[in-house]
């Protein structure tokens, strides 16, 4: 394939038009690494409440990659020196970040293999990767990372208003048609500017700043924290929680070769690390929702009723109900409700715990204790946005809404 | 669940809310046959040139039935008669006229039981539905196959300007991005009337019919047959087809167990109908796109080379090289061709046949001889949109385009 | 003309088709002194500082109508009675709600008749209308009054979530291109309830609200009290002033017939009651934009050098400096600015005033004291949108925002 | 002002932001010239059927310079060289094009003063103009003539594929609210070409040629040449002959002293190339829709009958009845109804003539005989898209589609 053919344009519903910025990118983006994130949908089950969201991760990396290409052409517009490496250094590693995701993004983490991150995998990938791109995408990593001296560089890739959430909350608004989650991405770029190395926005653009922490906050309790989502979440930890328990009692369970890995060999974070690393990641690299999802309809018939149930129950529909309160649900309400269900499926105490679920969720629009986000005056002054906003104040914006779950059977109340 | 809240609205990005018509409506929408469709991608592999077109057999069913509620409403405030029940009938049957889709919607016609269509399956899940249901589905069956006296309804299901078309011409060119493609939904079922119990066109409307036909005719090159969809496609027939002579020769492959019945038993229209029928269709139910992609995963490393190959191609998004002509291809090219591969990679003659592929593809933006859309004049007068636009003639648009493809692997030539 | 004809649908950029609803809202329409609303820009000189903001109260009179259609029809499927016959009122009150507004809408307030509200003068055309059409807008006029015996379709007309408010966020943010300031205008509908005969939100509407208010916040920053804009506005008003000054001097303007009357003869409130009512309110009713546009290009080479000052300014963009603070301009300071504008001019201390402009401008998103924006919990309690939110508080969202701003000739200082 | 500061960006509804490229193009937009260009609807009296259509040419003129922006963009990233100074020339050049437009666009031409075209009066502004900036606009005056050696620079100012028609039929759709006259313009853009100095179009935007040229045809239909439109304008080309006639016989009229200008004195083109030039072209320069609008609401109550008629018509709406139809009236018709029309009035021949008005008006979706759209094959050749397209022929698309009108008093049959 020439150089020419390289450059390439990708259709994107969000914004129209991508384009690939360098062959390096491209051939990134062609990796069967990233190819992978396909088939894994950026909102886990989500889709089973706005049934348009079932975007995937692909298209997520595509576009925070856009919108780094169009911030670091602003700061550029706006004087500050961003040399052609760095840029294609900082579109990779927002390109690459999320690269670790499992099966349904954020399952893994929880059932999979409970102690390993999304980012640390991701950093397994990119490295990998540079050794095969002969070490071109150090820098990239070292901008991940945060070891890069242009510290703003990093902040685009990560900080509370990075890139990442400005596609995310953008396509997610999208993709599932909650429209007043939608934000002008473009106007909170043009309002970018760097000062003392450190990311900060216009004092024009405070308002857009405002209604993007409202957006932030509206899209956690109306898409990311849906109370279906979380019901439907329980059910697939629990699917993977009773499926790992069945495997270590030896029972056959059909399941993909790479699936097979994760249910039968009791991985952890260090396996990773040792000698097998690379064999490891590679299986972990052909792990995808498609996995979960064709082995939930074959065990929707497996004989361990749990199972069965929660498959049979995710594969159609069939979902928890839920209960969502401020307060934490109160022993004697779960016990309750535990009682119920054991009486009517006539189970053990054990397989209880797969039926009846409590936790918490809990959002921020706004962390007042991690790097904040500026506001430039136009004297020049520094002012968190959190003071700086006529509108919130602190203990209102940075407050932690937490809310506790209780999920069971329908038709057990 | 009490009636009130089966009155639920569901968000959708292309339109904005869509309020489910009635309790039966939204307990066909909750039945497990319909949610499969949730797992059935609506451009089957086109996700692959346009990310975004991941969307599913689920959302456009939904879509078309919103289309087909707005039309009713047209159709009333202009004076036609259509019964509450004739209206719930002509919804159903929208929403259920694609159930009997397979994996990759129309890959299962082509290779996974050839002979069998989609709407033949689409037909046989109404029926059994119409049994679970009390014979509730009894007119929308008889407006699905045209057997309803009200001829009208049945064109709103299926003709040249019916409501499916409209919606996936919509929906199509929304996901994928291809903007040109979008058409003025409202606009088009606005301008509907029947006359003599047929479906017409006020002539208001002319315009936009002709920028329907444009649009669908601009469809049908950049999304529909565009030429890497069809080199991927070629990949997953050959796919299946070899996955199927393997397993006819006793060659264990991975697979879940409902397309293990669909690749070692021969499957044929007549399995259907006889006394298996119903077990048969219920392992149909279970069949969608996450069996398809999680078996080519394994069977990437399958050691028979041709399966490997294709699956590691279509996997990774290492696509068949492919040419696209007017006229058909030369024999000698075509042996020339089979040659190189044959010597690059030692095969024998039956397995250069699943990488060198040929095969045409046309459309026709309108099909002059079936059901004409006709425009109705204010002086009463129908024409046919192709005598009655001044922008066509009969000739040109409702010309057949035929492509003839050449596929074969990339780095041949 | 038919009464079928009288049916008829308009387009509109922001919702597409609106139907118009009744032939006696289509003869409302119809009406000179409707048409006249064509000519009044909804945002006065705002154009100087978005060029698209050139919309008029013609169009916001009709978006208001649709709104309170779609408003109405989502009542009632909640199960509210509204007559046919309230519908139509609720709509021609909306729909007329504006029609007493003067030249660029406030301008007419401050300068041409300092005393006479646009609310009063709309009233007085609701009346003369109701002759001419036979009483038909009595309820209508009960509606716009807060006097009919259902109080909500009063706060449909004029609230704090009213669909006036509704309306003209949503259309000025598009013409504006301010698209932060777009809101949901769909979906607050949709979340209206009436309880104990009061306008109420459910609770699901609660994001949309919050939305909807920043947005609002948002829009009087940028939009209706943009710096730009104040010293347009200022610039005006000194021109209408002045003209009406040299005019009680027995100078003599260029003019048109109605703008003269305005003028010449001291125009108070009362001479809109007393028997010339009807004659007056004629000439008022030619009275728009254009006049004083027209006039105003005149006035730029009138020998007065503070009327052709402000006339040059405004008409070729050369607009006052204006700087906004949170406190009161010192006496000092604006002496200082006074001189030099003086000695630079030659000007003598009552033509200063002209030149030199202070004031203030400030906004609530909410008022707290007024009648509140209620949200109905699942339990059926309302709460104020003020302390329902977990985002605002009443200090914060309740408070009035003030600025003062300081006029004066560029290349002054 | 510093220079900072003119680097401005514009909100515009239709694009979002528009950046101004430089201090030279910032300085003649805030020149009074082209200030006059927000007082000049785009669409002359078409808001009368389309209440959205008010936009102005000040508007059109700055998103047809982002257009241009984007073009030249586009066609240095494929390698053609164009200078900043070529860039900002061309820029001007199309910012400038329709500087020389009179009230309502294209009034002027047919009644102010006959014999003279926008372009002729736009050149010499622009010629004016450069003596003001130091001949800084005479390479732009060489590009909008056709003279630059660059000639593709001209084809984009004006050829059937300028940007001019690109904004225009965009914007246009977007204001009167007709989607389906909406065009990609930015992907329109991203297929431009030059080949051997010409603009051309690369095979991959044949479809986009086509809608463009379908939206083209559609927004002549159903927008430019809309019945109610022909209808309005038609009174409106009356009102001014009339008033001439009036002006010349010596009677009064109201009016504005550079309407005065064009109605008592006999202004030809050669009036504005004699010495008295400059300050006709000043006089000129001062004239706009609102001197128009404000003089027909003090005509509609003069004592010429057929001057207050069509006045009274248009200010309040009661327009004419107009009859279309492909072949000219027949004289006996026309006969049949200014009899009616001389009876029920009272009039005598020659004024007869103003309420029995005939003419015809006819659009080309593309002229073949002109400069062609090229498409540019990837073989390198070139084709007249009208025979590149599959959809379209030569007879078909480059057909003159021409209507007979037939206006007269409403209520005359």
């Amino acid at each position: 394939m020439d150089s020419k053919k390289k450059k390439k344009i990708v259709n994107d519903p969000v914004y129209g038009f991508i384009k690939i910025p360098s062959e390096l990118v491209f051939d990134l983006i062609e990796h069967r690494y990233f190819q992978r994130l396909r088939r894994i949908r950026q909102l886990g089950l989500t889709y089973l409440v706005y049934p348009g969201a079932i975007h995937s991760r692909f298209q997520h990396a595509l576009g925070a990659m856009y919108l780094m290409e169009t911030a670091i052409e602003v700061l550029r517009s706006k004087g500050h020196e961003i040399t052609q490496y760095e840029a294609e250094s900082a579109i990779i590693a927002i390109l690459l970040h999320d690269i670790g995701h499992g099966p349904f993004s954020h399952t893994l983490e929880k059932s999979l293999c409970p102690d390993v991150s999304h980012e640390f995998i991701s950093l397994l990938f990119m490295q990998k990767m540079n050794k095969e791109f002969d070490g071109k995408l150090s820098t990239a990593i070292e901008i991940f990372q945060g070891k890069h001296p242009k510290k703003f560089l990093h902040q685009l890739v990560s900080s509370q208003l990075d890139v990442d959430r400005l596609d995310y909350l953008k396509r997610d608004s999208f993709f599932t048609g909650v429209s007043e989650g939608v934000i002008s991405t473009d106007r909170i770029i043009k309002m970018l500017e760097v000062v003392n190395d450190s990311l900060v926005v216009e004092s024009k653009g405070i308002y857009s700043i405002e209604k993007f922490l409202i957006a932030r906050r509206l899209m956690y309790w109306q898409v990311y924290l849906h109370k279906t989502s979380i019901a439907a979440d329980q059910m697939l930890i629990g699917i993977l929680k009773r499926a790992r328990e069945l495997a270590e009692k030896g029972e056959v369970l059909f399941c993909t070769p790479a699936l097979n890995v994760f249910l039968y060999e009791k991985i952890e974070k260090k396996n990773f690390s040792d000698e097998n690393n690379e064999s490891l990641l590679e299986v972990f690299s052909l792990l995808d929702d498609e996995d979960i999802l064709a082995s939930i309809k074959v065990w929707a018939s497996h004989s361990d009723f749990v199972l069965s149930y929660l498959c049979n129950g995710l594969l159609n529909r069939k979902l928890f109900s839920i209960r969502l309160q401020k307060q934490p649900f109160e022993t004697e309400e779960i016990e309750r409700i535990q009682n119920l269900v054991k009486n009517k499926f006539l189970l053990d105490d054990q397989a209880i715990s797969y039926l009846v679920c409590t936790g918490s969720a809990s959002n921020n629009a706004y962390y007042p204790d991690e790097e904040k986000i500026n506001i430039l005056n136009s004297n020049g002054e520094l002012n968190d946005i959190a003071s700086a906003s006529d509108m919130f104040n602190l203990s209102v914006i940075g407050k932690t809404e937490k809310k506790y779950f209780l999920c069971f059977p329908k038709g057990i109340l």
